[in-house]
């Protein structure tokens, strides 16, 4: 089997490091515009040879695993010199400009939609590790749209890597994804700026910050490259949650300047069944 | 040495297991309003008595960690019935009120006014552990208000828990903590809110949620009954640090309504280097 991946990063490299697992015959091919990346995924391993899009002749599959904008220009490129009997995933995560983008595409059977919803907040080769995709969920768009042996090769790999699958709409995928993970993101960056902003002036701040300050702005350490092209391509349900997001905070500001304690302890207190939530998260019992 | 822990759960019931393991013949007698909690104490091995406030007179040490409201009535009546030579611990969250109750009390040099930032998101004796604050900080205010040798004594037990020491005035404290803790705690339970009210009708939606979902409302699983009174003792540095972060997000969501994903990327860019500041806490390494 010949794999490419497109973007040796965490996502691409991971997946790479997981099928060579369980896959040893399987030659795995890398493309990446970052030289330095390349060559650092062969030191490390990733990949047995880096290629370009000309070699893409041979893939029986291709993982396309980089930002969302340079996504809708690559793919297309990509679908254009894969033979007819190879799948072409993508790892973005945002589904509905991608799959419209290929909508009309000649090869649009030769491509399966995916978000596999995985990842930390490192980047780069480097940060690629075994088992990132074990227990977690993979959304599949329009998998109608896609040439059913080519689902099944993409299924099978799937299942190796330890992922359960859900089906989905690219428009339903990038409204609930907005609430789950973007809005995550800008409320830890901008939870970042605030104390950052304060920290200018009063160095040993930082020295009171413990695990719950470290937990809650974790993702502020994410790429800006990965994540400015999914705000943009996601806009308009980013904008919804972060308009639901403030008016909540602007709620619970208000309760405690009207000093209503006990409205603001049912607000907590309601909140906490995430805690039963987060128990459903199939994911996080690593 | 014997030791009371009034309040007997997740920092109370810590360092009651932690004191017990460097000083095995120690006493530690717990008091608690709350039965269930003393018997679950008793029966984990928490304490090896159950006492009341008229037992406190045999005191040599008392760790008052209850809710930050309870403090303020609790911790005048300590001080009413212990021996001279007795120190007072406090673990509250806040500082300014719980200070200025004991300004004037008679016996305010027994008093150390403490803030060991440390703690999980469980509470109650069950969710005691050993080491919770190795490694971590213990902010001390108004150390000079403290007798010099139960000062030492109050040192000595720290520096066997492994703690470091900063010291600080009540109000720089309250206003510092509202940045590095209060308001992670707000942002992160209107995340959890949020993203539950749009659930209410899209139950797939949690299927979606991966571990930086998860990471980022961690603390919305907090205690409203520890944290609505800290929400009121801080009232004033609350509202200020909610402001400033409503203004970044209002700031943030406007560049993407404007389409200014420049703005957006240096704005996620110069809030990475938390990374480096992240690095710099010494208790996140566990």
């Amino acid at each position: 089997m010949n794999v490419f991946i497109i973007g040796v990063g965490l996502i691409g490299g991971s997946m790479a490091k997981d099928i060579k697992n369980f896959d040893p015959e399987a030659k795995i091919y890398g493309i990446d515009n970052n030289e330095n990346h390349l060559e650092e995924a062969l030191s490390l391993g990733l990949i047995d040879n880096s290629a370009t899009y000309q070699d893409l002749s041979i893939a029986d599959v291709v993982i396309v695993s980089i930002p969302v904008d340079v996504m809708v220009s690559v793919l297309p490129k990509v679908l254009d010199v894969v033979n007819d009997n190879a799948v072409v995933l993508d790892a973005g995560s945002t589904k509905a400009l991608i799959c419209s983008t290929l909508d009309q595409h000649p090869k649009r059977r030769n491509f399966l939609a995916c978000h596999p919803i995985a990842g930390t907040e490192f980047s780069g080769p480097s940060a690629a590790i075994n088992g990132l995709y074990k227990g977690k969920t993979n959304i599949i768009c329009e998998v109608e749209k896609t040439a059913f042996k080519l689902q099944e090769r993409a299924l099978e790999i799937f299942q190796k890597l330890g992922m359960r699958i859900r089906y989905m709409n690219p428009e339903a995928h990038d409204k609930h994804i907005a609430y789950v993970s973007h809005l995550s993101h800008i409320s830890s960056f901008m939870l970042g700026k605030t104390v950052i902003e304060k920290e200018k002036n009063e160095r040993d701040i930082f020295d009171m910050a413990g695990s719950g300050f470290e937990s809650t702005v974790r993702l502020a350490k994410s790429s800006p490259a990965m994540w400015t092209p999914i705000f943009k391509q996601n806009k308009e349900n980013v904008i919804e949650t972060l308009e639901e997001y403030i008016q909540n905070l602007e709620a619970f500001k208000k309760m405690i300047v009207e000093e209503d304690y006990e409205g603001i302890y049912n607000e907590m207190s309601s909140t906490n069944r995430i805690k039963e939530i987060l128990n459903g998260i199939p994911l996080n019992k690593n």
